[in-house]
């Protein structure tokens, strides 16, 4: 099977790469770049080097495949998208474009006008263990944000069965530099970046808008803050969910043989709760390069507080990763094909 | 005036020593530890080659002097304080054990009987900005923790002035590795520790108590959570609050202007609120070496959520510092002596 | 095929188990451990979770198996190398103790005798590039210190081809922090060895001794020195290597032309002289869990210097992975399996 | 004293401000940026918030004044400076333009031709240790490239005291990220610069030239190469020099002696020699805001070899606290005015 990739010369689309090149079902065709078209894709991805000897394409010179990804950035995809369908039956795209449903709430959280309202509904949310079925059958996939996904797989089991309040959630993500792309700033320059525990996002976080209606699909109102810290990190992800549980009187144990129910055959969902060891709650460090996310819990001593927490490659659960397990239901393949990197320890 | 400190060798001492073999109102006598009798002081604090040719002493060969620290492990200090009270007639003790006044909170949050309790009421908890007058007057002053201190200075001025729910409080503490001190165990082990995000105290953390201890002077009935999470840093300690306004419709200038009269007069509080430029928030890691804690705040888009955000360098504001402006307004000193390193950036 | 590991809990042992686990041509029977022995081998090896239901045996119940990997402490090995070997008639050590086929040499370097000196020239010295043959026949294999495989692939088609002065060689290697294995130490307390540049072994490193030993057998009299500093990394050595050229009027081009054709079969070795990108030279950070060693030259404007710099992952190419290609290379395996993973960027 | 920095908007400048707003003896009395005019310099110096008021003005709008500080980058100096000799009898340049005496070697290092060549020998070489009393007299004073200071300073004593050989000397650098300055560009970017171990200047560093110029003023003839490495830090350098004694029978306590007489008195050199301890060697880390240079040195086991080690904080002794350092020389100030700070541990 022949996949392209349009916008292949950032971090979601050397991910993909990765994962795409050494994938047992798929041959990688055509990958565009404005900027490096002519040039070889591990230019701007080192770690390809000897893999391929593709070299990125002009965007206008794509060519029909089965399947295609988009990997542009917010508001690129939107003005593009019906031309890439004319190129692909199948396409994923990983950007915010095409995430949520309602033209209205696109409005509210992102500024402007969605110019292409009336794709929304043919997109399936791209949450494999939320919605495989409809994955299954879709022609397009929105991937979700890195920092939704892994809010949302925290969440969903405890929501579905009514564990926690649903509009008393509070979102604390902890984010490695890598989420914000290869664009340079001064931001992330590195004397500026390195070392801090920055407040980037406080309040008014826009993966709000796809986490709540996603979850409110198990049980409508939900309602999430976010407050996002960028840390020390390049990859990885961690959020803090601070929750009240609906029965103050529930136990530990309870709890997790409910949520163990519901993720037991998750392939990508690891549930973290261990009594010794160092790493006993979920951990990015150790997931670099792997689709799983690690999900953990732990009830306050004292009140009705439930804390989740749930960990992810940004990039690999998070963007590029959750994207290949997404392009395995549609096609057919196992799910877990290509993806079965385990991580290094130490690292 | 002589000052010496017990339990020199650890980070709290060498920064204590730091700032005191420059202030220029004490000298420093002895320093006293066990397994560094008789070794220079600047064996395990390399900083201080050069400044000082002192060695540490045994405990045992301690004499009078005017001013006294101790810093030791949780527990040892209840143990001898009495002892110590012998030496010097004003003592900052910067460990745990003195910091709440009622024994049967000590036994909730550490398990064990107050052998001392007779001397809880003795001690002044050690914030000056809330404390400052019974500072002044007080032979015997508790340091706070880290993490209280900041957070205690962050909601402080939202609670006496009734701007958020004073029991709906949650401190998300991202914490740097010194604040474990400087004894080695596999969870600090570079491998292992480097590039953490680890939720190393989801629940239950003890530095809740002293918090709603010294709030609920100003509203009785506060109640916090805490949850703490270890990331890549060495010095610092950023807390992000979640509170509830008690008013929604309270705009961020009306909060603004509260806060910043209550804090106006403070050496060592700076309200970080930016429009412009990379450091918009409180960010510990320009704070490292100061005794400065910057203080912030957002209001959400939706709802009635504040998030106020505190930063310190945990070993200064968070200990040594505060210990060392405890000790100039005991002893009458100018509030800020020996505290006037700005920091460094980049850094 | 079954294999056992003698000492499977450090950082060697996991790296082992992760590419051995994911081998399509292995079974792992069993992993001793005397401190985790019963326990599973997940608890020191998070990334492992989910991969395997073993746990740790103690020694004493080894089992015959096809191949064995001996990961002991220096000095634990050589006394106990006879009894592996009525346990199966493959090992491969991957400690310090059967590298050097001189007990003269081991007593200069390690300073002590060497008790089982009557079996070093039973091993081969397991560096495939160079004695890829010996190892495809060997029944043991000694794998090669970190820092001592990733000088001897950087020069060995310098000195083979003449090219640079083999006895004034300087090797300054910047080293991570999972080279000294997992045991903790104040040196390796986060706090102290977080962003340090710190010179640990300026001079006298043992590495010397297996450098010489292995490039003397294409130049008799290979001369090196070494200076090892540890700088703020997890995995990785980078050497960058101070030689002179024979011909001092020799270009970039020729030198080029030369180790393109010595190292181009060699499916983990890969040239980095780019004029364009950001990884325009070895570059350990891009190849942390590949089994790559990259290799880069630069010919200095004045006089006769050449730098030659050489980048791995000490624990793959550095330990467990060179250690896998040796197995696959004893047992007739394709040499490159289960050592396929690319690496990651940005990470 | 009224002083006034021309390019006060970049980390050199920012250092400066740090210094020399705390500085005893001097008035800070304009600051220009280009960019930032009309701006607080807290802005870019998030450090300095609260310790002044001024803003940036424009270059166009510099007034007299007693000393003026001069931070451009490359090139823009020398296209300056005649007019900047018009407002200040006084001046300390931070940049590169001014260090080289000969206009034939800026032109050999530097690939242009020099423009006001004439001004050349009007300046002094800024390193006190060296040129003290030259500094004192001093008009113009010419701050070194912050590698070239340290190998200086890490090297004159050996070459004085003819301990080394002059023309065989290796610099192997490792250096922080905010060498590079605070303009952003893909190299800096944080993904692609954390945890990096990147040669990025392997042959041809142009610090060579002004080293050589330096050192040659006690032995005509010295030689060095410089290969130079980026690290996972922002401040901080150290030097690895790799030498050859000129003979080999010399023991290090000969060294140690001369050495020591040689650098007693100099108020910022600390020689770092210890058998006990984590800091045996020089180390950048615990130097960061210091005016600290730590020189080090080890005799190799075999041969000839002597390793040299050097440690500063390129932003303070590679910059400006050695330009203070001039300026409180030239002033007839206290030689260590404003550069009291000891640094942190741990940091």
């Amino acid at each position: 099977m022949n996949i392209s990739i349009i916008g292949g010369s950032g971090y979601a689309g050397g991910e993909l790469l990765r994962l795409l090149l050494q994938h047992s079902e798929v041959d990688v065709l055509q990958v565009t770049s404005q900027r490096f078209a002519g040039m070889p894709i591990s230019l701007p991805h080192p770690n390809l080097r000897g893999l391929t000897s593709l070299r990125f394409t002009k965007a206008e010179e794509i060519k029909p495949c089965d399947l295609l990804f988009v990997a542009l950035p917010n508001g690129k995809s939107m003005e593009t998208m019906s031309k890439w369908m004319t190129s692909s039956k199948m396409i994923i795209d990983l950007g915010a474009d095409f995430r949520l449903r309602n033209p209205e709430t696109w409005r509210t959280w992102y500024g402007t006008d969605h110019t292409s309202s009336d794709l929304l509904i043919r997109f399936v949310y791209g949450v494999p263990e939320l919605f495989r079925e409809q994955i299954k059958t879709a022609h397009y996939v929105a991937g979700p944000g890195c920092e939704a996904i892994v809010s949302i797989l925290s969440l969903y089991a405890f929501i579905k069965h009514g564990l926690i309040k649903k509009d008393r959630i509070i979102i604390d993500a902890k984010m490695g530099s890598s989420g914000t792309g290869n664009k340079v700033s001064p931001a992330t320059h590195h004397p500026e970046r390195a070392g801090v525990v920055r407040s980037y996002k406080p309040v008014g976080h826009r993966h709000a808008a796809e986490i709540e209606q996603a979850l409110s699909h198990f049980y409508p109102g939900v309602f999430v803050n976010i407050s996002a810290t960028a840390v020390e990190m390049v990859r990885g992800i961690l959020v803090t969910i601070h929750t009240e549980l609906e029965d103050e009187n529930i136990t530990e144990k309870e709890i997790w043989k409910i949520i163990r129910v519901e993720y037991k055959d998750e392939p990508f969902i690891r549930i973290i709760k261990q009594k010794q060891g160092l790493y006993r709650f979920p951990e990015p460090k150790i997931l670099q390069g792997t689709n799983i996310c690690e999900i953990g819990f732990e009830k306050e001593l004292r009140g009705n507080r439930l804390v989740i927490m749930g960990a992810i490659d940004n990039l690999v659960k998070g963007t590029a990763g959750n994207a290949v397990q997404c392009m395995n239901l549609m096609c057919g393949f196992p799910e877990g094909t290509g993806l079965g990197f385990s991580g290094l320890h130490p690292v």
